[in-house]
């Protein structure tokens, strides 16, 4: 079960939040990136002084105070303070998330989407029916850390570098309980039981291609000790859709188990 | 609960599938719009004798055969001639959405997931912190009615003109529960119990703007008898997450129940 934030986090809504790979303790210096410096003095007209919330995976979130700003040059350049901590680290052991690579701007939504709905892991994987071979790693890092700043986030997901669906489900941990999102696709009708159970740390995700899973892909998965096909409706999802309903359907909030109709 | 659609809509599942508003009924003759004639002749080739799928939201599915393309010249033509009915119409009574309008991308992406997540009816509001003032509706409703053909849904939802949160909520059916997704900014946590219920039919989801609902909104809401507040988990959302997440969780698919946690 998820529960609400701190209420210590509330109050700082609307303050900068950003994600930096520098020690967090109070007095330390964090030289900012040119992108970060480039937000700051440039898109929010923040200047020394400025409070912004700082937070690196793994030192919990922290207050920092603008020392230098150099808003307008060619390059810009910014460095900041560290205060005083504003919640203490905590572990975010979301299920992972497997998924078809996709075009750009759907595999963006779904990373979005997967960093704001708590996934510890993804693992974009090449399918049969997957038409996309490349993956631009640096840019799904990019939007991963910007979908973590904003979602209030604590960590940013691990994301695995591509490879096939198949290399994958050979080296799974088999304690893992893999849902495999399958709509109407699977032979059989499967309804959904809400029964509460595995925690997100022993969960993960697969969700398919627009095209679907071949029909050999399908038998393999089911043969696999550690699947459960998940049907997410009577309705044909686009895969984006059916990773953030699989996701909040495995996030605790609703159930982890599944019952055959027959 | 949702079950899988039928075998025999499955087996169809490469045939296009068009929405049309002519009758359908075996041996009509169904003259296609010009969007529908381009996408047919020009876009997937398809020529005389070919088979498509109608619906009309009112008669079922139907295989129809293309009696006629001019592909090509200035304007698009076509014309189809229905054969046999393939699924019967049947009600779909999903939930409402409401959400508060946004920029033109997010506000195409909340359509298009709310329609492949069988909303029966979609009403975009305008909120005290809603940016956007203006809806194209025969954009949304174009949308719309794309998402139906793809997720081989039987009717299009019913989309509202804009109108203003208090409005919709003072001219509120109040045998309709609505449940309003709150995040984390409802005062005190909520937690969430999987406690199936309520039917589609007599839900409604609301979605605030990505600045949220001001606190007035917040108390008027509290105050209203049909009301039931939803945590979406600890991480903020944003705008169209909370509505895939918030739908997924209202269909029949996970609870439909709050249990404050004090």
């Amino acid at each position: 079960m998820m529960t609400g934030s701190t209420a210590n986090a509330e109050s700082h809504h609307t303050t900068p939040r950003l994600f930096v790979t520098s020690e967090l303790r109070e007095g330390n210096e964090v030289v900012a990136s040119a992108e970060h410096a480039h937000y700051l003095g440039s898109v929010l007209r923040r200047a020394p002084g400025d409070v912004v919330r700082l937070f690196n995976g793994l030192d919990g979130e922290w207050a920092a105070r603008i020392a230098y700003t150099n808003r307008g040059q060619r390059s810009h350049g910014a460095s900041l303070v560290v205060g005083q901590q504003l919640r203490r680290q905590q572990p975010e052991t979301g299920p992972w998330l497997l998924f078809a690579l996709l075009k750009r701007d759907a595999t963006d939504l779904v990373v979005r989407q997967a960093v704001e709905l708590g996934a510890s892991r993804l693992l974009p994987v090449v399918t049969e029916r997957t038409n996309a071979a490349r993956v631009n790693e640096s840019r799904l890092r990019a939007k991963a850390v910007e979908a973590a700043e904003q979602s209030e986030r604590l960590t940013v997901p691990v994301i695995d570098p591509l490879a096939r669906l198949e290399t994958v489900l050979t080296n799974w941990p088999s304690e893992r309980r893999l849902f495999v999102a399958l709509e109407r696709s699977w032979p059989g009708t499967l309804s959904i039981a809400p029964v509460p159970g595995l925690a997100g740390g022993e969960m993960a995700l697969l969700v398919g291609p627009e095209g679907g899973f071949t029909r050999s892909e399908h038998e393999h998965l089911r043969r696999l000790p550690f699947v459960t096909p998940l049907s997410l409706g009577p309705f044909v999802l686009r895969a984006d859709t059916a990773a953030a309903v699989g996701q909040a359907l495995l996030l605790g909030m609703g159930w982890a188990e599944y019952v055959p109709s027959t």
